[in-house]
C-alpha cells in the first residue's frame, strides 16, 4: 500500500471560531442525543458526528481499500492554462479515478466498515444520480454487506448504468417514491406523478433502516462524519500542494453539493484558522437549485416526511422539488450544517452557475486536460473559468475540485458540443 | 511528473529466435516498403513497425500524457485470493484507469504525437466496442487534432455513449457499413442488413485516410508498431513486481485481443528468452472469434475489402462475421502477427473461453476487488480463475491483464448477476 494514502481525517469541528448549531429531534425540538441516533447509525459515526477532535485516525482496513485510487491525482493544467491564455498556475484535483468514478467513496467506505464492525448486515440509502448508490453498493461488496437503494425517479428512469453497477456489486435499487415504504406510498398518492427528490427518498431509505435491527442507513452527504471522511482529499491536497512547491492555495472552486467541497476546502479553511495562510473558498452550486445563494440559513428537516433530525443549514424548503437538471448530485433542498457554518461565517463564499455555462466549461475542459468531467464537477470548472479569465493575478494558485468523471452522464453532453 | 512513467517501449522484434514473416504489397504480394505505408502512417511509426531496435526512447510530450494515469495500479488481489480459498498470489495490472478507460490510450496518444509532429490534422479509424475511437478522439484532442471514427454498427447501436464520449471531445463517428465511402457503399449493396465488423470499417477508414493528404489512418491493434507502444505495460509489470519482491510473474492471463495482450506479455518473453526466467503466458480468447485456437496461421488481409496489406496470422478469413457478443474489442478475424509469431514460436499458450463462464469470472472479481471489468477482460480473469483453482501452486505468481473497465459495458451485465 503506498504510504501516501493519508492516516488520518481532519474535523473543522475542531477550529471553528464557534460552535456549530446542534441537530434537534423533530419530536421535541432538544438537541438530537447519541440514543436518538442509535437505531440508523453505527455508533463510531455518531462519535464522529458530535465529534470536536481535530484528527481522526484512518483504520487500517479502510486506508487498505482507499489504496485502490487514493491518493487521487492533483494535476497542473497546463493545457487548459494555454487555452485560456492565464499565467495564473491551475491545478485540479481529480476524484474520478475511484472505482465508481466519483468522491463517495471516501465515506461510503468508512461507513460500511463501521457497520459491518458492529454487525450490520445491510446498509439502506437514497441516491439521485447513482454515485452515492453505486459507491455504498462497492464499499458493501467489500465488506460483505448488501445494500438497498432508492434512487430518485427522474434519474432512475433516465440513467440506468448506476442501477445496472449496484446489481453487479450484488445490491439493489428502487426508484423512488416507491410503493415498498409507507412514506413513499403516501407520496404516490399525493403526487402520482413526480420525478421525485433526495429528500423523498431518504425518507423511504431511513423508514426501511428503523424497522429492520439488522439494517442501518447511510447518508452520503450532508451529516458531519461524511464531511470528515471526506476530508482525505483536502489532507491529500495539502501534500500535494507542497510537493508541488507552492506555499498556499489562493482560490479553491468546489461544486455545491457539500461533501466533496467540505473534503477539498475544510482542511485548508482549518489551516487558514491555524496557520494565517489565506486561502479563499469558492462553492459553485446551480442556479437551479441554490440553497446558499437564494435560500434561508434556518432549522429544517434533511427529508420530506420529517423523520430526521432538524438541522440548522441554507435551505430552500423541503416542499422545493429542483428541476431535472443533469447534475442529479446537486438537486436538494438544503446543505450541509457545517458548510451552511463555514458560509455563514465568512470563511467561504458561493455562486450559483447556470447549466449551459457549466457544460460549456466541461467541454472545453474534456477538450484541452483530455477527462471528461461530471455534471457536478462542471459548476467548479465554469467558476474557476470565469475567476480566471476575470480577476487572476499572475501566479496565483487556483485549485479546481473535480468531484467525478462524466462517463455515467455522457447523454447530459449530447447536442453541447 | 512521477518519475515512475516508463522511458522506453520495449520491440519483441529485437528478441525472437526467428524474425517475423513480413507483411506484403496485396497488389504484388511482395514485401511491404515504407513507401507503400506512407500515404497512411507518420513516418516515425513506419520506421517502428519495421524497426528491430530493442528499446525505442518515449518522447517527453508522450509521457506528459502518460502521466495523466500511468504507471497503471499492479495491485494484489488479497480479497479474490480469500474469496477463491487459494495460497497463490493473484495479482492484476489495471489498465481501466485510463480517461477512457482501457489500455488503447497507450497507443493513441503516440499515434496522435508522431501524426502531428508531421503536420496531419486528422486521423481516420475504425473501433468495436468504441473503446479505441474513444481513445483516439481522446488524444487527438490533446494534440489539437481530429479523429473521424467508423464504428462496428452493432455497437454503435447499442452503445451510444462511446460516441457521445468522442463528440464531447472534438471527434466525429459513423456507424460502418456507411453510405461515407466506396467500400461502405459496396458493403451495404451486398448485405443491407450487415451489422458490421471491424474488418469493415478499417476498409471505410483506410479508403478515406488514403484520399486525404491532411489525414492519415490509425490502427488501434494488429500492427507491430500498436505493439510495442503498448509494451508500457509490461515495461511497468516488471519493475512493480520487483517492488512487490517477486522474482518473477509465474503465469500471466490476459485478453486476446492483441494489444493488450501484447503489452503486458512481450517484456517478459523478452526476459525469458534474454534472462532464462520462465513466465509462461496464457491468450484468452473468446469462444465466439476465436482466432488462435480455431483459426489457421496463415498470410490473410486485415479488413475484408483486401485494402491493407497482407499479415502472416492466426484467421478466421476475412469473411468471418463473429456474432454480436459483448466484448466489442475481441470480434475481429485475425490475430495481431507478432502476438501469431509468439504462438506460433510456442512463447505464448492460448485458451478459448465461451461468454457465460467469463462474466461469471467478472461479476465474481467485481464483488472482491470493487472494480468492474470490462466484457474483453473478463476472459483474461476467467482464464486466471480457472487456472488458479485447478492448478496453481501454493506461492505461485499469477498475474491478470485487466485491460479495462466495464462502466461503459454494464448493460453487458444486466441479467447475469
Amino acid at each position: 500500500m503506498p504510504s501516501t494514502v493519508p492516516t488520518r481525517w481532519y474535523n473543522l469541528n475542531a477550529d471553528f471560531p464557534e460552535p456549530m448549531p446542534p441537530a434537534l429531534n423533530p419530536a421535541t425540538d432538544e438537541p438530537v442525543t447519541a440514543d436518538d441516533l442509535a437505531p440508523l447509525f453505527a455508533e463510531e459515526l455518531i462519535a464522529q458526528e458530535v465529534s470536536t477532535q481535530r484528527y481522526i485516525d484512518i483504520p487500517q482496513a479502510i486506508r487498505e481499500v482507499y489504496a485502490l485510487w487514493r491518493p487521487s491525482p492533483l494535476v497542473r493544467a497546463r493545457r487548459l492554462e494555454r487555452e485560456l491564455g492565464t499565467k495564473a498556475k491551475i491545478y485540479y484535483k481529480y476524484e474520478g479515478v475511484s472505482p465508481t468514478g466519483s468522491h463517495k467513496p471516501n465515506t461510503a467506505v468508512a461507513q460500511a466498515f463501521y457497520n459491518k464492525a458492529q454487525g450490520i448486515s445491510k446498509l439502506t440509502t437514497e441516491t439521485g444520480a447513482g454515485q452515492w448508490g453505486a459507491s455504498l453498493a462497492f464499499a458493501c461488496a467489500l465488506f460483505d454487506m448488501v445494500a438497498e437503494v432508492w434512487q430518485v425517479r427522474a434519474s432512475y428512469d433516465a440513467k440506468p448504468y448506476r442501477r445496472y453497477q449496484m446489481e453487479v456489486y450484488g445490491s439493489s435499487c428502487h426508484p423512488s417514491p416507491s410503493d415498498l415504504t409507507a412514506s413513499g406510498r403516501e407520496l404516490l398518492d399525493r403526487m402520482p406523478d413526480t420525478t421525485g427528490s433526495l429528500g423523498m427518498a431518504i425518507s423511504e431509505a431511513v423508514e426501511v433502516a428503523a424497522g429492520d435491527p439488522s439494517a442501518h442507513y447511510a447518508l452520503g452527504s450532508v451529516l458531519n462524519h461524511v464531511m470528515i471522511h471526506q476530508s482525505v482529499i483536502g489532507e491529500e491536497l495539502l501534500e500535494q500542494l507542497a510537493a508541488a512547491g507552492e506555499e498556499q492555495a489562493d482560490i479553491v472552486f468546489a461544486c455545491a453539493g457539500g461533501s466533496n467541497l467540505a473534503g477539498i476546502t475544510f482542511p485548508l479553511i482549518g489551516q487558514n484558522l491555524r496557520e494565517g495562510t489565506t486561502t479563499r473558498f469558492m462553492a459553485c452550486e446551480p442556479e437551479a437549485a441554490p440553497s446558499i445563494t437564494k435560500g434561508e440559513y434556518r432549522y429544517d428537516f434533511g427529508d420530506v416526511a420529517g423523520l430526521t433530525p432538524k438541522l440548522m443549514m441554507y435551505t430552500l424548503g423541503t416542499d422545493f422539488v429542483p428541476p431535472a437538471i443533469h447534475a442529479g448530485g446537486l438537486r436538494y433542498h438544503g446543505m450541509s450544517p457545517m458548510v451552511s457554518h463555514a458560509v455563514h461565517l465568512g470563511l467561504m463564499g458561493a455562486t450559483a452557475i447556470d447549466q449551459d455555462t457549466s457544460f460549456r466549461a466541461g467541454v472545453l475542459f474534456a477538450r484541452s486536460e483530455g477527462i471528461i468531467p461530471a455534471p457536478e464537477s462542471t459548476h467548479a470548472i465554469a467558476g474557476a473559468l470565469d475567476y480566471v479569465t476575470t480577476s487572476a493575478r499572475p501566479d496565483e494558485v487556483v485549485v479546481i475540485g473535480v468531484s467525478g468523471n462524466g462517463v455515467l452522464d455522457l447523454p447530459a453532453y449530447e447536442g453541447r458540443v
